[in-house]
């Protein structure tokens, strides 16, 4: 609190006041909300770094364990018990109930035992570790509050904005750090050591566990042991999250010699010409699903000048030939989540009626509605060669009209590329928060290369 | 698999039978354990880093989520599913049952539908997130079995010790790091991540949440915003653990200048004494207890020889008057956990018939065995002006004729001074497995000053 000039103090307080007079105003009930509790890693002393849930930092600003908050008509009560006692020779001095109180701005605090006599008519949003004394209430009130925090939560203030830019910097250097560490590195884990310490130096921790692989066709690899051979590529999936919980969310590929291979280069340009496209027609009003639908387009069309597929590029993505390669969406919603509120499954990324597809190239889409101002996303297409996937297809003869497998051979050494970068849409389009890392292929190369 | 020679892996496996046939001999009855899963962090699909039970990791050797195992007179069973369809795309191909069984020398494997029909009189431990379908042993058996583990654990055999020297060899290089970080670090936050940095890129994980703190006297501080300043000392409490589960423990604590003040470094020998005196008296049959009152008279003897205690140290130690300064255990049991096998409570900690005293000075203390060969343990003396504890002991008036409060003033910059080494107790006496880090007060400043 000290650190906080009192202007800075009052601004953030009047920002998270808006925040809980919009929610009230939207779900026209009290609701109750769990912060959640530090989780047992090997033994109950040993617990995993706590991270509050996101929708309590979103109305408090602050990362509590084992607090309650209640909301009634934009007013904030907050429920906690006082420390253990002799819990400060092991934890340090924590503030007490009311400083607490007083930080997020809450008209009174409480302990928890009090909090049974509030709870009334409140509706509640179930957190991954709801202890008993919460009841859960009634499955349309739970509706109705979600609806109404996705409303809430989808468009960022300034505050939000702010710690975004934040966690956008820092992951920008931890990509930069992951670049100029490639070359004196032997394995994957030195590189995401690298990038990680950037993170940690900065005191903040990882949004989600880092990929970062010469394996890129796994999506998620969580794997690290892998040696760096000078013909690889490295997909570096890695992003910040501030002290308050807000994500960012950054891949970038490259070689690990500093060079891209001919091939290499082809399908990274492909890539990043899907990813521009993207980013150009990001503006309010679009479709996400549009967006996708038009990377979709792009990679198929690169891929056809490449000589890999065969056709017409829109009768190419009405069959999910792209697919094949691009086995993914386009993108998510990001906040204080890296895939924003999918604790509510898919009513943030959904808009109301919509529904996933069942088409293999779309099913995967984490993300349909339609772009509004503060509305921030990702946007990361790929270009991936998973043997499950193109061995399946291949085997099936299906696709022997529109994919050269024979041509598809002399890009064997590509495994998987991402770029991805975050962005947020304003009144006039968006704009780029994670623009000041670079993605084209010969700056990339400067950077890997610059620590030689 | 394949990264091992064929005698290799006949050693691995001779090893984890041995351990479980040492376990069914002491348990007399069939058993059944859960691994484990992924927790979320914030969504679902957002899982903390997974970290398996220690009981499955001992007798398996390999952290598998999601999956059971069954023991009857040595005999491995196993019981996992097949990964979802589809799931190879997001995570890459896993190895099938039939490949996990074999890698861990298992009769059998089955899918989890299977278990129950396995289950018969098998006795359990119940596992932090012990999911529904495994249902609890009655009390007295889950007692027997919980003290068969303790006595199979209790003795590290040299596939552990492997491991644990790994650890320790990492470990110690992290320590290094950070010394040579901190000339150049301007926070806490930048030296823990020059720490973390050396164990990550080993591809391994932090054992428990990094210590790294100029407020030493918060034991378990588990901040990092602290600028350094250059007449502080840098407390650190970092330890990694490998990928089969087995942790390393070591505390440092060094000047931020790289130079103790004459009273740092007063109070550091007295430390650094109670630290060498115990490990000079581990030896087989010697009461871990007596090696904490032990060092608890070093260290009242130091602080009579500094003029902050006054009276016999005898006297001191027996009214407690050390723990104002030391309020913490000598140190503890070392193996899969950090704090091992304190899941299963002091059971591991305290030989049968044994519990903590109420005194003040051991009320603390988690470890009071007779040692023997094989055994782990932590020796960690420390110094720490823990301000709640002094000045309510001060403003007592009980200690003032053994507590030269003026004196002390002197020393008001040292917060808090630990050291801590892990030591395996041997045959003929003891071995510090992290013994390539210097505790040397003059070495530690060398260490430090090299990155200047």
């Amino acid at each position: 609190m000290s650190s906080l000039s009192s202007p800075v103090l009052a601004s953030r307080l009047a920002a998270l006041q808006a925040r809980r007079q919009r929610l009230s105003t939207l779900s026209q009930r009290p609701l109750v909300l769990w912060s959640g509790q530090p989780l047992a890693r090997n033994f109950p002393a040993n617990t995993y770094s706590f991270r509050a849930n996101s929708h309590f930092l979103y109305l408090t600003g602050q990362s509590l364990a084992g607090a309650a908050l209640h909301l009634d008509q934009g007013q904030l009560t907050l429920f906690i018990d006082d420390p253990e006692p002799g819990a400060d020779l092991w934890h340090g001095p924590e503030p007490d109930r009311d400083t607490l109180a007083q930080a997020m701005g809450a008209i009174a605090a409480y302990p928890l035992a009090e909090l049974p006599a509030h709870l009334g008519e409140a509706a509640t949003l179930p957190v991954l570790d709801w202890p008993q004394r919460l009841p859960h209430s009634p499955a349309h009130w739970h509706q109705q509050l979600a609806l109404a925090m996705v409303e809430t939560r989808l468009y960022h203030d300034p505050l939000a904005l702010g710690e975004m830019e934040q966690a956008a910097a820092v992951s920008v250097a931890a990509h930069r750090a992951g670049m100029a560490a490639t070359p004196t590195a032997n394995r994957e884990a030195q590189v995401r050591a690298a990038m990680e310490q950037v993170i940690l130096a900065e005191n903040l921790t990882c949004a989600y566990n880092s990929i970062v692989t010469t394996r890129g066709e796994v999506l998620h690899n969580p794997h690290y042991h892998h040696p760096l051979e000078a013909g690889d590529l490295l997909l570096a999936d890695v992003g910040a999250e501030t002290a308050a919980g807000w994500a960012a969310d950054i891949t970038r590929t490259w070689p690990v010699s500093g060079r891209f291979s001919a091939p290499q280069r082809d399908l990274y340009e492909v890539v990043l010409a899907a990813h521009d496209g993207a980013i150009a027609a990001a503006q309010p009003g679009v479709e996400y699903r549009q967006l996708h639908l038009q990377a979709c387009r792009l990679l198929a069309a690169g891929l056809v000048d490449l000589g890999i597929l065969r056709g017409a590029v829109d009768h190419l993505v009405e069959r999910d030939v792209h697919a094949l390669f691009f086995p993914h969406g386009l993108g998510h919603l990001l906040g204080l989540d890296v895939h924003d509120m999918e604790d509510l499954g898919d009513r943030a990324g959904y808009a109301p009626g919509r529904r996933r597809s069942d088409r293999f190239g779309l099913c995967f889409l984490r993300l349909d509605r339609p772009l509004a101002p503060g509305m921030v996303v990702t946007i990361e297409p790929g270009f991936y060669q998973v043997p499950a996937i193109l061995e399946s297809a291949r085997r099936s003869g299906k696709y022997d009209d529109a994919v050269n497998w024979q041509r598809l051979e002399a890009f064997g050494a590509v495994r998987g590329i991402r770029i991805e970068d975050d962005v947020l849409i304003t009144n006039q389009g968006c704009r780029v928060l994670t623009a000041a890392l670079p993605t084209g292929a010969a700056a990339i190369e400067t950077l890997v290369q610059a620590a030689q």
